[in-house]
């Protein structure tokens, strides 16, 4: 890449002029006024004969919380005084004449606009007459007309454009259409339906709507499979501001108005925006352990705050790692009615561009050859399930869908260079997971993509003296071993690695292998012999800063003496898999008795050792290989250790009632021998509290940090407060607590 | 859009610490040095004992143009003095030993590397051995073994990655492996072949591999389906320089080296980096008439020239239209092996995003409502086909795949701010001709976006006075007219139409078209009474500057008498279907008598009228509207005359013959009544003369220029020159002439 110019050469000129007629309207916040008065024809001369027709005195939108239209669409959670409603669903508006509307003889209209150049034929300029033989893109009609009041019900197409409209009424006169100025508090929100069985996203489930549309409440789960550690996540989708952010990053993407009522394009938008990498969108990625200029991906403990800074700052937020991203996405699709879920892949195959083998090299003694083993598998990965129908495919495919918003590989290994800097369309989804389960990769977006995450083998090679690498062993069922939401209505896990794919080892799961193979992605062929050696290392639960054994165990099937020469590699890790440092290696030699099972190996892991490498979350990983002299067998085993890190004490005191005052108690006592420096805590609460901060710049070792901080609970019913500890040599510390707030 | 900020704000960093073990390789450029003795294990201490093994004196890469190597795999033409095979077929090499080679002591490999970090598993690294017993990825064999002269033969696999791969020859020691040191001379280029069955390219047609990979000579079709214009272009796909140029390309892309054996990700790159708008890519589009800053798209040609321009300077070359787009991406499928063609869709349905209705709104006269029409249909568009399977797709949609270099509303309207500038990404294609024609469009890529441009119907809709639309007349013939390619092996048209679409009003195309709307492409409901009365414009042949007369014919079928009200539009239209200016407007009454048919209307058009404001390709759009006013009936007819330019004269003198001394004499006289100003002349002829270019300030009415140029034929064969004259009054005047040079 020639990188040597400078980066500063200005962006390429957009040419309209000959190429389209008329420039593409892509911002909801461009406005063009709508004349106020549009004469038919040519107009007499002089004034306008005084002749008698309907006028406007007022039009109430009927948009309190309490009122007739908000409980009804579910909007009466945001915190935002507009009228907002969903469409394929009516909602009523008053209109006050200067005296009773005469249906025989008046007629008016009321108008929906939205964007620049608003236009009929392409779903941006919408009348609704209320009048029976007139019939409207939308229906109107009279609900109640006493004295000069007339109540409309007006139902929004269910597949109309998402966004924020402006409302004019508009009377025919003989001589011209008679508008309304344009009245910002008239502005309505109208968006996605999961409710409206006309809807593209409707959900036809009572609990998993109000899950993955209305709770606000999360929990992200990460970890390893057989010891999985979790974390609070406060989505905040009905906070104040929310809703005109996530409106504001597809007007920063330039999305065109017309295609906004469309979930898929909406959704595939977002997974692009989401990412700074390639469009300044809203979350600047950071894996590398420095976070000095930013927040700590690891410190947030909600949505909404990140949000909001972006949509202020118009520039990237810092920073962000994959449950970053798929937290912030939730918020966006159920912030517009998109239902929405966080999904954890335990052991998610990455970078690999689709293909579904994951090497791991060895050389010749079996001993892991870390400078050639580039493909990296992470510990867990989160991406998001969006609900709706996929009139782009074939019947069958509609349901959950994966997005994708953190950065990697795009799908077809699509680049792209910009201004001499290297940038990628990071992109991923919406992808079928009934497609992914069946592996029927040709169905858009990206699907193999993600059918790798969750299928790829693990292939063991050994490099022989010429530079060519031989498989010997391959490990079909490491990747995607489990699959993570949350559960309806509850704090609890719901397993639903069933969705992405068929039991291991069934005849399903080899048919649907070998379809994707057809697909083009590339699996190993080779299957070496298995040996009659075993190697495994069990599962050890370990606090950070504690000192423990690891133990590797073997078993001899073979009624022959085996003697195996091993390699125990300890090294912290990224979750990103990667390693940064190896701070344990150990070659113990072994020899096993014909028959023998069971045999241990018990290696020693003092604290000391990693403590002073640890990176960000804690995490150590383990690779042991050999080879069996006697027979030339590599085994094998990985063990990834999270260490477990101290609860965060989080309490209130004061009646949960809303508008009284109540008290959060945030304690944390430093358990370690170090000290803790620039310590960050973070708090906040749906509906109760917003985000607040606090930094402590050292915590000794056994010294406590309380943090009282008052609050006035905001909305009734149940809710968290959840609070986040965060320091360079101590990461992932949460805790939270439960209220219910009474009316 | 927030574009008040600076836009040139450094481009996001690209954060690999923590995130990816190493950086992706993505630059055929890259070298890293593979070491010249690579020991194995530990080395004994001093000097390693001499011990006598194989030494390397020489290696031969048999890269000749005569040589065994090149005309075996049709890459003989390329004017690169490295040896240039195609993948999936034999090529031979010569090393020299320094003395007898010994199969059964001797081990030695010939090694080939591609990229930084090259990597066995990769397909980056491949060591390739001719000992029976040893298999290499790429089949290797002794072909014949003389003294110590040994002939190797190695076939590399068919899916290979196709660039210009570097040559070592290794020895292996008892201590290690001896190479020889990197000699450029001996890289090898290795291309997509589609001779060969295995490759994915293969096409299984001699005729048709001739013409859409080894012919230089191309013809592009534009003006009107029914008065159809052609110019011919010099792809000049062997030129010197053009190789490394389309290579250069793939790495201004960053596009990973493992990705690119794969035909369907090289061209999907491809496209996207065509064009400048997303990505600093080769070609600048400008369609806005002024391009004082480069050269007119309608002067070019050839696709060398802007080739060679791009990869001097990274810079986008300035200017392009579609054709430009079509041709230059032609020459970089041809360059790589990939069959492709050029074709010519005419009245091509554009930026609707993928649904199937092209509207044109008419005040309630009947008038066109030049505001409110905001749709645009090309009168044609130019896109290239090329070749290959799809893998990624069910079985039956591999063959010809549409790719589409040109920038338009992306397929999934896909918009990208970065830097706080809007850009998209520009990508359309690979699409599936045969998924297209069945209206399949679930299958990637950008099918929905091909079909529109093909299948759109022309919708008529009057504007009633309260804003609203009624449909009052559909035209589903008018769009995709006609689709035209070179015919193979000569320079006549061949019809693909039926390749896209099968016959208008066939019960095969309302199958497709019903399928086509499953996959959510709107098209228009409503079907207006077809009406008693009929307009025709018949087609006119003018040449530029003439006076003509444009006819109006009308039927009526009814047997009362009908009056119209029409509105005559004539205005300069861009070939994008955008109008410039009108200049003329006519409003005739007519009465038609009962039964009356063939009444025509004569409405004359002074060249004066419209010579003044002509733009471009000199295109003039005539739309007539009426209302009958018996019946309400709306009554249209659109006519595109495509003003014929005159001919450029080229004539050659002098003996046909590889390094013999010709002239070519150009001339041109101007044949108008006013000045062509600021006129360029450009040459050219593959084989035989690299692009030359001449600037005349002034050519009065009737004066005449000549320009004699001399030349020295390269290549014995059937060639051409193609010479172009293009000024801001006159563009697109070409003329060629052709000549067989003997050897």
């Amino acid at each position: 890449m020639s990188d040597n110019e400078p980066a500063t050469k200005p962006p390429p000129k957009v040419f309209h002029r000959g190429r389209t007629a008329t420039p593409v309207a892509n911002s909801n916040a461009d406005k063009k006024e709508v004349p106020e008065f549009e004469p038919f024809g040519l107009m007499p001369r002089g004034p306008p004969p005084l002749i008698e027709f309907l006028d406007i005195w007022e039009v109430d939108m009927l948009q309190t919380q309490s009122g007739v239209n908000k409980p009804q669409h579910n909007t009466h959670v945001y915190a935002n005084d507009r009228l907002i409603v969903r469409r394929g669903q009516e909602f009523q508006l008053k209109v006050t004449f200067d005296r009773a509307y005469k249906p025989s003889e008046d007629q008016f209209a009321v108008e929906f606009v939205i964007g620049a150049s608003p236009q009929f034929n392409k779903g941006t300029y919408i009348p609704v007459f209320v009048n029976k033989e007139r019939q409207s893109p939308w229906p109107g009609r009279v609900v109640d007309s006493t004295d000069n009041v007339v109540t409309l019900g007006i139902t929004p197409a269910p597949d109309c454009i998402v966004g924020k409209w402006r409302v004019y009424l508009a009377v025919m006169t003989p001589y011209g259409i008679r508008r309304t100025k344009w009245d910002e508090t008239r502005d309505v929100y109208i968006l996605f339906n999961p409710w409206a069985p006309a809807d593209s996203v409707f959900l036809d489930d009572y609990n998993e709507r109000l899950e993955c549309v209305l709770n606000e409440l999360g929990v992200i789960y990460h970890g390893a499979f057989d010891d999985v550690a979790e974390r609070p996540w406060n989505f905040g989708q009905f906070d104040y501001g929310v809703l005109d952010a996530c409106l504001f990053i597809l007007d920063k993407a330039s999305m065109p108005i017309t295609n906004r009522g469309d979930p898929i394009k909406v959704t595939r938008i977002a997974s692009a925006m989401l990412n700074s990498r390639d469009d300044d969108g809203v979350l600047e990625g950071n894996w590398g352990g420095d976070y000095t200029y930013g927040v700590a991906p690891t410190s947030w403990t909600g949505s909404s705050e990140i949000l909001l800074q972006y949509s202020s700052s118009k520039r990237p937020v810092c920073y962000a790692q994959c449950w970053v991203y798929a937290a912030v996405f939730n918020t966006f699709l159920r912030c517009l009615g998109i239902p929405g879920r966080v999904v954890t892949n335990f052991f998610s195959a990455h970078d690999n561009n689709g293909n579904l083998r994951t090497d791991i090299i060895l050389d010749d003694n079996g001993k892991i050859d870390r400078l050639r083993t580039v493909d990296t598998i992470w510990n867990y990965h989160c991406w998001n399930e969006c609900y709706m129908t996929r009139p782009d495919l074939p019947p069958g495919f509609g349901g959950w869908q994966v997005v994708d918003a953190t950065p990697q590989e795009t799908s077809d290994g699509e680049v792209v260079t910009l201004l001499l800097s290297v940038v990628r369309m990071y992109r991923c989804g919406p992808a079928s997971v009934h497609a992914i389960k069946h592996g029927q990769l040709c169905y858009q977006f990206d699907a193999p993509f993600v059918f790798a995450e969750v299928n790829s083998d693990v292939v063991f090679k050994s490099r022989n003296r010429d530079g060519t690498l031989s498989t010997v062993k391959v490990n079909t069922s490491h990747v995607g071993r489990m699959v993570l939401t949350k559960a309806q209505g509850q704090d609890t896990r719901r397993d639903i690695t069933d969705h992405y794919k068929f039991s291991e080892g069934s005849p399903e799961e080899r048919t649907v292998l070998e379809k994707a193979e057809e697909y083009g992605s590339e699996r190993e062929k080779a299957s070496p012999p298995k040996g009659d050696v075993e190697l495994v290392m069990p599962l050890v639960e370990v606090r950070v800063g504690d000192s423990f054994e690891l133990k590797l165990v073997l078993d001899n099937a073979s009624d022959q003496a085996r003697s195996v020469d091993m390699y125990v590699s300890g090294n912290v890790v990224y979750y990103t898999g990667v390693t940064s440092s190896e701070f344990l290696f150990k070659s113990p030699e072994m020899t096993l008795g014909p028959k023998k099972a069971g045999k241990e190996v018990v290696i020693p892991v003092p604290s000391k050792d990693y403590m002073r490498q640890l990176v960000e979350q804690a995490n150590l990983h383990f690779i042991a290989t050999g080879k069996v002299k006697e027979t030339g067998q590599i085994i094998s085993a990985m063990r990834v250790v999270t260490l477990h890190t101290p609860k965060l004490s989080v309490e209130v005191s004061g009646q949960a009632k809303v508008g009284e005052k109540m008290l959060a108690i945030i304690k944390f006592t430093n358990p370690f021998k170090f000290n803790l420096e620039d310590v960050n805590v973070r708090v906040e609460g749906p509906g109760v509290m917003s985000p607040k901060h606090k930094h402590y710049s050292l915590v000794t070792p056994g010294s406590s940090l309380t943090w009282t901080e008052h609050f006035h609970p905001r909305r009734a019913g149940p809710t968290k407060l959840m609070a986040s500890l965060d320091c360079a040599a101590l990461r992932q510390v949460y805790g939270q607590v439960e209220l219910a707030v009474e009316p």
